[in-house]
């Protein structure tokens, strides 16, 4: 205690996750190839069908679907594009409002703009670090009205249609609880599971308890297809359509061409969904190494004295998809100086995203007050987080 | 000509057709990958970079620039999104009309509402089965009003604000003399060059003309990168802005996630363009291939008596991405039959795309009388065009 009350804390801070780290140069998060992603990409290849039609979207799909406990699921060229697809799919319209965390990637709101759609921001919870249900259902009562069986912004007059929970980091909040508030209010429950492939709350996949669950396969997720994302949802008759409106809204026929429907340019091509499908083959292998990973930082930072690592609710299970540091409330330790001596030394960390209320495009947009996003936002560094950083 | 004219016609067509074919159950247009493929797309995985990091993204973009005779490129998922986004981009806002061919694939279409604008059909040039400047200068003059500076739809008051011209199949149309008109009138061009890789109105390359022009690398399109697409603009700085649109509007900072507009997930992977390098090398072959194809079904099909293959027009060259068999005006010969008989034999056939402007989701956009799309639509089979069939 002495010897490193001496040292400043980014310094030690900068020591310990260099123990992790071990002088490897990598970035945030990077995917590890360690199975037949080569093997399926080139047979791909080999068939020609690099495109959607061919084997392999169907394979990934099913692969998905089974990992997940879903009874199908539907692959995209991205997340972005997934929960757009899922939000217009659930019936959300241009002019609508939707109910979106303050503390998410950017693509959680701009999803709902191309929807033609206006984000409606609220806080999270600090312990789920996703939006709150109780704290959900004191802002509907306060913030919004019942008009002909709508519920409309009191403020924007704006009919509100969706929630769309996100799961932080890959740590699950209480969808299930949103689900019964969005039950009650009659709204469309859309989770936001892009970063949380592989993780629970209690035997349940994220992404399963609303009318569609949303993955993304980016190069910096637990598994990835290059770029891709997917849809699940427990209702096939909405899993169907999502698909038909992913592929243009084409209308089977030999050879004529008709489309009954607005549709989307949204399938996965088949050479990504080839390396998606030898990454799921991988997954459970991928997740056992990001928790080992945990443990590793854990070690290493637990007696740092101004902060925590950030670990698994109870009743959870998190696929540590990131793994983030937490300054302790009030620490006069500041958040830019641990961001700054990791990077200097090349280690790639990076705070939250700014909450998107404060972002230009969605700075005139419906927002709760978000204290607790703005609070975590300035005392959460995400380290080095790849699979291959576990250890042997 | 005694023993052909005992023959059913589409029978005829049939045995000609298998000529070429030589029974290979081939689909319409398949790639061919004959150069780098499996060795460009090894290393991107070898590389851990098959997301929009990594070399191949910006080494495609160059290498397609150059090809073009374009300062730069933006390389995207699909051709829609590509398009979606340069139309955002050139400041078509939502509420806006834009002018569409009602002879072409149904995304050119789909990209107008992605951007929340109306599509206002307009007929195709018999010629060049495009648009054509003249019918489009009478038809802006007659059926819209300058309104503040701003071109207005007299019927619906909806300001138009640009134009997008297709390449059918590969031939161009004169996108210049569009332009012309564009500029006369106050509207943006963007060319939906998704069919023209490798198609020229004189020396210029198609997507030139006007101040962005979109590809598709789509598994049926004359290279392909799985799924993907590219814009091209001479004006650079419009180009920048499409790529950082592209990329969510991040503001590029070392560690800080700011964005500052409603951005999109459009860039493409890394894998897919490790793909679309290789391709790119052989792209000269292909077209020397789609080439002579064109000249094999010639030989078969000229003295047929009841259609011709469609030529590329005087002061054009036309990459004939698809070969096309148009019935002769007023031939008794039914498009249907011609079409059958193919795909009762195996061979992949089609006719064009059912008219936009008779689709039901696109049926209450405004439109012109489109006779010409409407005739051609009755008339064209469009034949197996994979470059392999162009043999040794």
């Amino acid at each position: 205690m002495t010897s490193s009350a001496r040292k400043s804390p980014a310094r030690e801070f900068l020591r310990s996750v260099e123990t992790v780290v071990g002088g490897k140069t990598l970035g945030l998060h990077e995917p590890v190839f360690a199975g037949n992603e080569q093997k399926y990409v080139s047979e791909c290849i080999e068939s020609g069908m690099v495109s959607s039609v061919g084997s392999f979207v169907g394979r990934f799909e099913s692969g998905l679907a089974d990992f997940v406990g879903s009874p199908t699921a539907v692959a995209a060229v991205n997340g972005t594009s997934a929960l757009h697809l899922a939000l217009v799919a659930v019936g959300v319209k241009p002019g609508d409002e939707v109910i979106v965390p303050a503390l998410s990637f950017v693509a959680t709101a701009s999803a709902v703009a191309l929807a033609g759609a206006v984000p409606h921001f609220v806080d999270v919870s600090d312990e789920t670090w996703g939006i709150d249900p109780d704290n959900l259902k004191t802002y509907l009562e306060t913030k919004f009205r019942s008009d002909g069986g709508r519920l409309v912004n009191g403020d924007t007059d704006r009919p509100v249609t969706a929630i769309v929970p996100m799961h932080t980091l890959g740590h699950p909040c209480d969808a299930a609880g949103i689900r019964e508030v969005a039950n009650q209010f009659g709204l469309v429950l859309v989770e936001d599971a892009a970063e949380s492939l592989g993780s629970y709350v209690d035997d349940v996949h994220t992404g399963l308890a609303g009318h569609a669950g949303v993955f993304s396969f980016n190069g910096n997720k637990t598994i990835t297809t290059g770029g891709g994302g997917a849809i699940v949802s427990t209702d096939t008759d909405l899993a169907h359509r999502m698909r038909h409106l992913s592929t243009t809204a084409k209308i089977p026929h030999p050879f004529e061409f008709n489309h009954d429907a607005v549709g989307y340019n949204y399938r996965m091509p088949g050479i990504n969904a080839a390396l998606g499908l030898a990454q799921l083959e991988q997954l459970p292998q991928i997740l056992e190494q990001q928790r080992a990973l945990y443990l590793r930082y854990r070690e290493v930072l637990d007696g740092i004295g101004f902060g925590t690592l950030r670990q698994e609710n109870p009743g959870t299970r998190s696929n540590y998809w990131l793994q983030a540091f937490v300054l302790d409330s009030g620490s006069r330790v500041v958040r830019d100086d641990l961001i700054a001596a990791c990077l200097e030394s090349g280690i790639s960390v990076r705070p939250l995203w700014k909450p998107l209320n404060t972002l230009s495009p969605y700075a005139g947009c419906p927002s709760a007050e978000t204290p607790v996003a703005n609070d975590l936002y300035s005392r959460v560094v995400c380290l080095p987080s790849s699979a291959s950083l576990a250890g042997a």
